[in-house]
């Protein structure tokens, strides 16, 4: 049986998207609207927390937000002016109700609710620290470890609570919580994961989410990012913010610009689109070669693809058409057709191949299984040169901040030469853009290696903040509980 | 709409049936099965959890036993040779999932489970006090307050942590928990709720159960009662037991013979059905009545009715016929139908009760609103004097100790005479067994007023235990978060 | 897997019920009702089609009355003040949609929809006939041969094609049937299955049932039996009659009386349960014996054995409890439960076997499969001795006309003798009531030979019709299409 | 409640996909594939008929191709080394099951299923004609006229009673159907909708399909179309054909190369990507206009905005943005938001249109109320000015041959001018591609009027078949039953 997910298993994944709205009779239907723009950032579950001034309500499922709150039942059940949403991808095969987030703990002063994009890294340290101590874990995520910390923090207001537990934690997230009067926004001080403001023109009310796509299908404006280490307040009076972390270093994910986000969203001031062209265009710049025709990998190659022919000057084509009517599964043939799981998704258009010289434009290279199919597909359609060239430095670390990303060994430039690569994948030539080129495209002149400008721990090892749980050697807290239902 | 539940609205309710087995290597299978021979216990939602030496594994869902554990996949996924398990109904309307026993913790020293038959009745002042300390709850049963407060008590084994945290609290328990060695069983020191022993005949593995039906489907024999105050370990090394709280005086649940417990059961060492039927034959002996026929309410009328007809000699007929096909609901005709409701269960059989005096004989009135459907569904048949005969005294006062009583007020003895309720309900003539009858049908000279031998508190007000909630009136925890989702 | 259907696989089983009403607003929800308290008749499949004087309406599905038609969605669709609908129980295992009755059909005077209980017996023969005319079946089920008849039978008016068509067929049919105008019932010449005429008081709208307890349910009055080889007519003018076959002798199907009725239903004139209960006292005038305590299978055995201990005086106990909580499927485990199956939905009450001489009662055998583990069940409680009553005569012969009956090698009575049974089923003495015993429980002095008052020909093998199909050994048409698509 | 589908509502759709394979060992899994290639073609219902050489076997869903095939079980019951397949799009609110082809039915010969894509113009004339001989119809189908047809022809063989069932229809038709020893494909005189045949190149099995998307997917090599009037035969001896029509002037649907067929198939001997990129630059030489950027409406768009980009130098963007993550439902918020039906597929890129001139390029506008939406959204998005070019003629005439068109009324173009459109759509200016600019992209020196080489009635009304149906005012059979049941 093949599984066909909408996302390719052989890229990176970011695991969630967030979004949070503060004053508007349509609370819910706006966060179910701006989780669905965020689809991306997280396709196997998602939540709602909604606030009456009277109560909370939840509703979380697996799948895709249409499918989760697709019902009136639902969206009516899921009452109030204020709500949180969180998408989650899951990291491990246990995506079992109990760890989709928003995550909610009724505390001393009242209920909480927490939804987290990011990953900490020593989650494993504290969780045991607590646990000794009597704290009670009801899910297996890296976030209930800041409910505790809130709840252990007696005596305090909410904000204390949550700066304090913040204060402990060490690693990447972009967070949005609600309580009884107010939804909060915060980032980790090196800004790793993205968070935007935005504002509705007409009602005033503030939300707050992951990309300012969430913040398009409901028309509502784009104010600002929200600034690392920074702490941001809805709640009647409108807009209120605290730097409550000391602004370091700015490293915001370059990744989220070479594939996590929206090709149409406004990340950290630019245009994720432009990025990409740019990039691209760098790599036409960096390994040109003589060809025939330009075609991206669908679709998350087609912008770099654009660039590169724009640069180039060698004409773009759609060489390969996506399918888009997958369903969720189909029974492999016992006699086995050649990359069918490639074939499910994707057919070489003939017409724009055979015969020709091929510049094949992908974002990235993971483990270069779904490269090598996608080759062999075009080989077969008759191109006579392939040239695969990708708009990433090659990928050889593991990403400790909210990616899934396979092991070292698994990431296929951890252990080959780009020569071995490309016969590996079987092109004709393969290159990577530079780790300069790359950021030449961001509109540096170079990377400070010294201080570098974004978190590029996936190409370079430098990672950012201390992974305390690797050090110590604490392996996460284990799954005593397997639970098997689902949804 | 209707919604047709087997069990009859107009019934006090038991709300949970426990089971648990240590050493075999059908742990899970024979868990499944001693709660199917419970269902009548709770029938709403259903738990196992069991131990494979390595893991726990857990599998909770809404419905019955058959429906939740009738497929592979689920009971190939409850590994291991020890299990425990739990059946509920729901006293609220929110039987989502995270409110299915048995309910599982990762405490300091590994996992633990616990299902609980009973209630507590200072769950909500240790509740608030936990919270205060900061504790997090993930549900809002009671029983989460036994968890919490053995997490607390760091350092301690097991055993004590357990029995620390069950002498903080007050009301009625029979406990079965599981941890990586041992399968645990505990009764209140009242022994209020059921607990039994048995022993399968070849494996020599022990097992715990709520009643003795549930060993017999498995094929156990009985070995004994667990005593109250008693807490039983199921290990590698058999079973043993210690005393934890001084016996004090006995006070089970008069109730359980009365409707709860399965008329096949022998529970604290005497037959529910003989019960039953002495009491039906007190009945007849206190209240006679010149009449052609003894006509029982189906089912749980059949016993004492069998009682009255053998000690009066007034022939025994099935004149109400029950519908055993009962869909989930019905949707009621606009121009209604007179006790559809009743109806959809339950046919009068004519020809046995045309022209006939009828005895009908109930074992309990609560609110009376089935029985007057039923009286005016045999009235219509052609009976021509309907004398109502009910096996138990009449219901006064609500239950705290784990049993779905309405509240005072809608309890239909706890306001109307004797000779208002005949009215009310429309019968010739009604009577209810005195106190004292239903003590001689247990085989007691009397009630002991000073020290009543049984829990008839529902009878008679005489609680066996502070009511610490209601003294202090906490409220229990309001349900801040309300979720949708249901399994 | 053990599937434990409500029904017992040890019994002969009905396969049909049928109901019709006309002109009443609540038509749909009355029929779903009818078929509710008709659900013993078929469990596997329903199926309902109103008209609205303009269109018709139909849902048919899979499972219980109460499953297929609980929702406003489904009873809101089936407008009209007509309807008529169907039960089933599926004889092969092919139940798919396209198999659940009403059938229904355009046909050149406008809509036409059929609801039919019993069977044919030349139904094969005349579906080959039709196939070569250049018919098109859509089901595999012989009540489409009715309609491709009428369809052929063009130019004349719906009562003449629908005469004709049953001209044509012979065996056992009770038949209800819906077009623009009006609902027709029809009995077959012998008037094998049942089929009552009832009116509701106040609308004065007449109905149409298999059995008079679809009557009570809607509160209608019963009127009387359509007679056998009469049509009658449901329509706006009210009820009218005709003798559409003459009269020949009524051949009434006994099992009717001994199993397949409800014990509540007035059928022919007599009350199934008295009828059940005469047969009890006759079996204990034939084969007495000294014992302790009269036991009944439940539930069908519990008239029987209240007659049985009635005439012979020794006491009815419930001796087999049965539990009603019964779901869907259950896991056999590895190492077998003994007589698992018979377990999942009864126990034994030890407090009133052990020790005793056990009188147990039950309504027939048929492959003896399940008496043999309930007898074990039974000897296992500590019963002393076991003698086993049935109140049917041997079964030896299959069913042609709508009981499905395993072949006739299967039947336990067709090749062992009265002791070889005894000897097989593990009880101490058996003992049937006579064919003459059965005929006096129903009034009659005897069994006449030559022209018997009953279809007894399960017991007898005395077929009243033809079995065409058989005797020219038309197999059906074989199952081209296999379809897996269940509802 | 917004429900979204994977298509657009404002866009023809093509009703029909086919396939068909003989002698295979993978018959049916390559079947379900092939359908999964087609799924754009239909999207609403599925079905495979499978020959094991004994048994039909047959599964028929609503949904796509890998959700109702998508289950081990369901394959394992597709026996069989013969099968054929049919996707399907509901043109009524009446996708019950009964309507999902292939429609099966077993003849006097033995079973035979079909399956069509087209439509035909005489069906409802045809029908009334069937069922006044008496024929039942199963279905609401106008393919079910072509089974009645056969069955009726009586004595003859397969092949003869298909030629001449099908020698009395008018319309368009692509037919694939399955008997025990072969499968056949035909194509209508007109040859309207597409068929090609391929080859398994190690196997050698053939299979024919609609398009060649569906040969590529199983590895199959394309062999040739199957011409009109031809039939093709696919059994043990291979391949085989013939003539069964005199071959009439072929008038392919010039829609297919539009809008219908998927870019990577190749479709009467050229490549639709090349062809909707010809008409693209057929459109810049028409109608140029000076503008900062060429942006496709997705995903149909981008060939022909390709085509025109190349033609006229201007760059081409992704200006939208497709989301392809979208679940079947989403609820409207009470307080509307502006055009979500469109936001939920598709959002602005507001880098590329930011203050430019905008020329938007789409393959053709139906009702306009999409291209209205999605030319709001890209003026909202900064665009200065809107140049809205179409790929195809303006859309007059409703097709009969099997495509979804709304009524001439619905037809934006039907009743505005260019002129009255562009303001109706908000655009500054609005060109289409001329008729004989249309032939010239498919290499035809222009339209010959006299006898045009395609059909095009959507732009000319000049239907190349008699319109029985309509001229005869013949409805179809109106549909008498309305079942609710849906898989």
């Amino acid at each position: 049986m093949i599984t066909t997910h909408p996302y390719d298993d052989d890229k990176l994944r970011e695991e969630c998207g967030v979004f949070g709205i503060w004053g508007h009779v349509e609370a819910a239907n706006f966060t179910a609207l701006g989780l669905h723009a965020l689809q991306h950032r997280g396709q196997e579950a998602a939540g709602i927390v909604s606030f009456d001034r009277k109560q909370f309500h939840a509703h979380r499922g697996l799948g895709h937000v249409g499918d989760i709150f697709g019902t009136e039942e639902v969206m009516a059940s899921l009452k109030g002016r204020a709500a949180i949403g969180h998408n989650r991808y899951a990291t491990t095969g246990d995506t079992v109700l109990r760890n989709v987030q928003p995550l909610f703990a009724e505390l001393a002063f009242g209920g909480f609710a927490l939804a987290h994009n990011g990953n900490l890294t020593n989650a494993a340290t504290l969780r045991h620290e607590l646990v000794q101590r009597g704290a009670l874990f009801q899910s297996t995520m890296d976030t209930e470890v800041i409910i505790h910390l809130m709840a252990l923090q007696t005596g305090a207001s909410v904000i204390e609570r949550l700066v304090h537990a913040l204060s402990r934690v060490e690693g990447a997230y972009s967070l949005v919580a609600i309580c009884d009067d107010m939804v909060i926004g915060v980032r980790d001080p090196l800004g790793v994961r993205p968070l935007v403001i935005g504002q509705l023109p007409e009602e005033r009310a503030y939300v707050i989410a992951s990309e300012t796509c969430a913040l398009d299908i409901i028309g509502a404006d784009f104010v600002r990012d929200v600034e690392p280490g920074e702490l941001v307040i809805l709640d009647q009076y409108g807009l209120s913010a605290r730097q409550v972390f000391p602004k370091s270093a700015r490293r915001f994910c370059i990744f989220e610009h070479i594939y996590f986000a929206r090709p149409d969203s406004i990340v950290e001031g630019s245009s994720i689109y432009d990025a990409r062209q740019r990039i691209g265009a760098e790599l036409a710049k960096e390994s040109p070669v003589a060809a025939d025709v330009v075609i991206p990998v669908p679709d998350s190659g087609v912008p770099a693809a654009l660039g590169f022919s724009q640069q180039s000057r060698i004409p773009f084509e759609l060489g390969i058409i996506r399918n888009h009517y997958v369903g969720r599964t189909f029974i492999e043939p016992g006699q086995q057709i050649r990359d069918l799981g490639v074939k499910l998704k994707h057919n070489a258009n003939r017409a724009k191949i055979h015969g020709k010289r091929v510049i094949l434009v992908d974002d990235s290279i993971v483990r270069g299984t779904t490269s090598r199919k996608i080759v062999q597909m075009v080989r077969a359609a008759g191109a006579t040169e392939i040239h695969f060239r990708i708009a990433a430095p090659p990928t050889t670390n593991p990403c400790f901040y909210g990616v899934d990303t396979p092991e070292k060994e698994e990431l296929l430039a951890s252990s080959l030469s780009v020569e071995q690569m490309a016969d590996h994948i079987g092109v004709n030539s393969l290159a990577f853009v530079s780790i300069d080129g790359l950021y030449r495209a961001m509109g540096e002149p170079a990377r400070n290696a010294a201080q570098p400008q974004y978190c590029d721990a996936c190409f370079t090892g430098a990672y950012p903040t201390r992974l305390t749980d690797r050090e110590d050697r604490v392996s996460p807290q284990p799954l005593l509980f397997k639970e098997l239902s689902r949804a």
